[in-house]
C-alpha cells in the first residue's frame, strides 16, 4: 500500500529544492564552458507593495543556512536524468551536481533592516553555475519572511505600545507557519501561538484554551473553573462560546484572577469596554483583555481609535497571509559578469522590468536628528569613508553602509545574532523612521536615489543594449 | 559561533507543529480525567471564500501522513516543561506525549472531491486530546492545499484545453512550495517549475531558462544559439530580455525548430499575436507560445478573449499564493462527546460562528444527466442505502456518500491513490459541475441542505445551550 508523505523537504536535498530552469541553465552554462565566469546578483524588491511604506528585511539567515549546506544527492541526479531536457547530458554536469558547493561572496542587510524599493537586500558574487541555482530558495526566505515582518511591524505600530501575537499557524503551510512565526517576532511581535517555532528558532509561543474546551463540559462555568484548577494565575478564559458577556462575569467570578479573557467575535470595541467594565467591578482589575478574530493593522487601528479596551492583540489570518499584499516580488537579477577577468555590467531592459548594473552597495543618510533622511544606492566603494564623496553625504548626520559581508569564498564570516537581538534591531529602526512612513496609510515617498556613477554606468550598459528608452 | 537554522520541521517531531493551546488543553483534559472521551471533530470551510463557487479537495494525503506517524520526542518534552505555564504539570502528562499516537477513526472526502461551504472535508473521532492536538497540523494541510487546488482549477477553466504550469515557487516559503505545487497539479495544472516537488510527489517539472541566461551571453542572438546547442528541440526561448519582436525573430530563425518561446512581459495580447505571425512565417508553426506574468484566470480569460495566442499558461504568484483569497478559512469544531458510552452532540452558538452537532455524512445528488444537482449535510448513516429515505433521494440520479473511511484505530485503511489519479479526479468532478459554477464570475447558489435529523439534533442541542437566536 502507497505511504502517505509529508513532503517536508529533506536537509540533504535542498540541491534540488529550486526551479527547474535553474538547473537546465547550469547544464547550459557547463556545455558553454562558462562555469568560471562570476556573476553577480541582485536580490532585491523593485516597488514597494501598494500598503507597504518599508520593508523588515527577513529570511537571512534561512539563505545563509541554505548556502553554506546545499547539496545535491545521488537520488537527486537520478530525477533528473530521467527527465527529457537532460537525455543528451553529459556525465561532466552530473559529477558537477555531485560535487556542487557554494564558493561565492555573499553581501546582505542584517535582518531587521528597514529597506525600500530597489534595494539590494542580497548580492551574491559566485561562479554563475552557482549563483543561478541560489535563485529560487534565496527568493522563497526573503519573499516569504520580509512580506510577514513588514507587514507584522504594522500591526505592531497599529497597536501603539500594546502586545501583537502571532496567531495565524493553521491559515499557512506547516512549514511556512515556523518561517512564518520567526518572521512576525523579527517584525516586532512577542510571539507566537506555533510550538515548533519555540524549538526551532526560539519565538517565545502562547496559548491557552479554544471553543472546544468549553464546549467539552456540560457549562461554561464548569469549563473555567476546570482550566483555573490547572492552570490559576495563567488562566486565559475564551469567553465567547455562547454568551460573551455572561462569559466575561463567569471568568471574573473564578475563585482568583485570571491573567485574561480573550474575545473572538462580535463588536470587539462595544465588548471590549463592557468587558473592562465587569472585570473592574469584579476584583479582576489585572485582567488583561485578549482580543483575536480576523484582526489586522487597519482594524487594530480602527478599534483603539474608538476606545477599545484591549492589551494583547492576537493576530492571525491576515498577518500570517500579509491578506492585504499577499505577494512580495522580490527579484534576482544579473548586475554583473566577470570574464576572464574582465567585468561587464549587465541589465534588463524589458518594459517596466529594467534593472540596475554593476556591484552594489546601499548608503542610509541620517538626519542629525537620527532619523532616516534619504537613501543611496551605490556602486560598492563609491562612498567609501575615506572619499571627497562620503564626506560630501555625511557633513550633517550619519551615513550607514547597509550591505555588510556574510559568506567569503563560501564560508560564513557574519556573527548570527540572536533572535531578540534582530527583533530589537527592527523595532529601533522603526524608531529612525519618519512618522509619516509608520502609519497605517502607506506613504510612497521615501526618498532612494541613484548614485552619480551608478547613474553613468547605467546610461552606459543601457546604451550598449538599445538605449534607455524603455526604462 | 551560531550556526544558521533552515528551520525544517524534523520528521519526527511532528507533536510539537501545533499550536501551544493545542497542548495545555490536553494537560488539562488529562488533569480533568478526560482522556477517555471520545469527541468528534469536523474540519469544514463555513462559507466559501467570495471569488470561489467550489473547493477542490486537497491535503488529505499530508493529514494522513501526520495522523499516523505523529510522536513527540524527548526534547519536545523537555522543551514544554520550561514554559511558565507547565510548572505545576504532573508528570503523567510528559509520560502521555512520550507515548503519543493517533488512535482515532477518520473520514475524509478523497482529494480531487468538489466541496462546499459547511461541509465536513473530514471528520475525526478519537480519544478528546488525540482529537485536539491534530487540530493545527490538519488545518495547515487543508488550508494551504484546498486554497492552491480550487485556485489552480480556475486558472484551468479559463485557459479552456490549453496547459496551465505551477510558476510561483520563489513567491512561496519553500516548505510551502512543494505542496503548493502538488496542490496545483490536483487542481489541474500540468506540472510545475518546482523540482524537490517532482521528487516528493511525482508532480512533473517544467523549465528551460531565465532572463539572465541570455543576460549572460554578449548577444541574445549567442544567447539562443546557445541554448539551442544544448536543448535542441527541447529549447523555450524567453525572448523578453531585449526587444520582444526582435527576440521571436531571433528564436525563429534558429536552426531548429525549438518546443516554444516564452513572453514575460508587455502587452501579451498583441505580442502572441504579433509572435505567432513570426513564428508562422519563419517556418515554426509547431513553436509554442507560452506566457507568463502575474497572470491569474481573469488575465488568461481576457487574453484570450481578446485573441492572445497563446499555448500554455506560466502561472506563479497569483495562483500559488490564491492572491485574489489569500486565506482560506477551515476550521474544525467540536460536534460530538462521547461520555461513559453516551454521546452528547455539541454546537457552538457564538455569533456568525454556529456549527452543526453530531457525527455527519455529506451525501452529493446527481441529476440523471450525470450533472451535481445538491448536496446534503446529514448524520452519518440517516440516508443509509437500504433506507426510505436513501430511496427518496436517489430516485432520479445518483446519490453519493463523500465522507469514506480514511484511518480505523489509528491504522491507515485507506488505499492512497496516485496523485495523476487524484488529478483525474478533479478534472472529472468540475466536468460534472454545472456551467455556472465553473465561470469565471463565483456563483454561491449551489444547494447545500442540511437533513431533517441534522436539523433536528441542531435545533435540541442549541436550545439546550439558550436557543439558536444568534445562528
Amino acid at each position: 500500500m502507497k505511504k502517505p508523505q509529508s513532503g517536508i523537504i529533506p536537509e540533504d536535498r535542498l540541491g534540488i529544492a529550486t526551479d527547474l530552469y535553474q538547473l537546465t541553465m547550469a547544464n547550459g552554462y557547463l556545455a558553454m564552458g562558462k562555469e568560471k565566469e562570476i556573476a553577480t546578483f541582485d536580490l532585491f524588491v523593485r516597488n514597494l507593495p501598494k500598503n507597504r511604506s518599508y520593508l523588515v528585511v527577513a529570511g537571512l539567515e534561512q539563505a545563509l543556512h541554505y548556502l553554506t549546506n546545499v547539496r545535491f544527492t545521488e537520488e537527486d541526479v537520478e530525477l533528473l536524468k530521467q527527465k527529457p531536457d537532460f537525455k543528451n547530458t553529459d556525465e561532466k554536469f552530473w559529477d558537477y551536481l555531485r560535487n556542487f558547493k557554494f564558493t561565492g561572496d555573499v553581501w546582505a542587510m542584517p535582518e531587521g533592516t528597514i529597506a525600500f524599493g530597489n534595494e539590494p537586500l542580497m548580492t551574491v558574487t559566485a561562479p554563475i553555475i552557482e549563483a543561478q541555482i541560489a535563485e529560487t530558495y534565496l527568493l522563497t526566505c526573503y519573499n516569504h519572511q520580509t512580506k510577514i515582518a513588514s507587514k507584522t511591524a504594522r500591526c505592531v505600530e497599529a497597536a501603539k505600545g500594546r502586545a501583537v501575537l502571532e496567531f495565524g499557524m493553521r491559515r499557512t503551510d506547516i512549514g511556512a507557519s515556523a518561517r512564518a512565526a520567526r518572521a512576525a517576532y523579527v517584525g516586532g511581535a512577542i510571539g507566537s501561538s506555533n510550538v515548533v517555532a519555540e524549538a526551532l528558532f526560539g519565538v517565545p509561543s502562547f496559548g491557552t484554551h479554544a471553543h472546544s474546551w468549553v464546549m467539552s463540559f456540560d457549562s461554561e462555568e464548569e469549563a473555567f473553573a476546570a482550566y483555573f484548577k490547572v492552570y490559576g494565575e495563567h488562566t486565559v478564559a475564551l469567553v465567547d462560546t455562547y454568551d460573551t458577556l455572561e462569559g466575561v462575569l463567569t471568568a471574573a467570578k473564578l475563585p482568583g484572577e485570571i491573567k485574561g479573557i480573550r474575545l473572538d467575535s462580535g463588536d470587539l470595541v462595544a465588548l471590549s469596554k463592557e468587558a473592562r467594565k465587569i472585570l473592574d467591578e469584579n476584583r479582576s482589575k489585572n485582567c488583561k483583555i485578549f482580543a483575536s478574530n480576523d484582526l489586522d493593522e487597519y482594524k487594530i487601528e480602527d478599534l483603539l481609535s474608538k476606545g477599545g479596551q484591549v492589551d494583547i492583540f492576537g493576530v492571525g489570518t491576515m498577518m500570517t497571509l500579509s491578506a492585504d499584499e499577499p505577494a512580495l516580488g522580490g527579484v534576482y537579477k544579473l548586475a554583473e559578469l566577470v570574464r576572464d577577468g574582465v567585468a561587464i555590467p549587465k541589465l534588463k531592459l524589458s518594459k517596466e522590468k529594467c534593472t540596475y548594473p554593476g556591484k552594489k552597495q546601499v548608503y542610509r543618510k541620517y538626519n542629525d536628528l537620527g532619523e532616516f533622511e534619504y537613501d543611496i544606492i551605490a556602486l560598492r566603494g563609491e562612498l567609501d569613508k575615506q572619499k571627497k564623496l562620503y564626506e560630501k553625504y555625511d557633513d550633517a548626520g550619519r551615513l550607514e553602509a547597509l550591505l555588510v559581508p556574510m559568506i567569503e569564498k563560501g564560508k560564513l564570516v557574519y556573527g548570527l545574532p540572536e533572535l531578540w537581538e534582530i527583533r530589537d534591531r527592527t523595532i529601533c529602526n522603526i524608531k529612525d523612521l519618519p512618522d509619516k512612513y509608520r502609519r497605517t496609510k502607506a506613504d510612497h515617498s521615501y526618498r532612494v536615489d541613484i548614485s552619480p556613477k551608478l547613474d553613468a554606468l547605467t546610461k552606459k550598459t543601457a546604451a550598449k543594449y538599445g538605449g534607455v528608452k524603455k526604462c
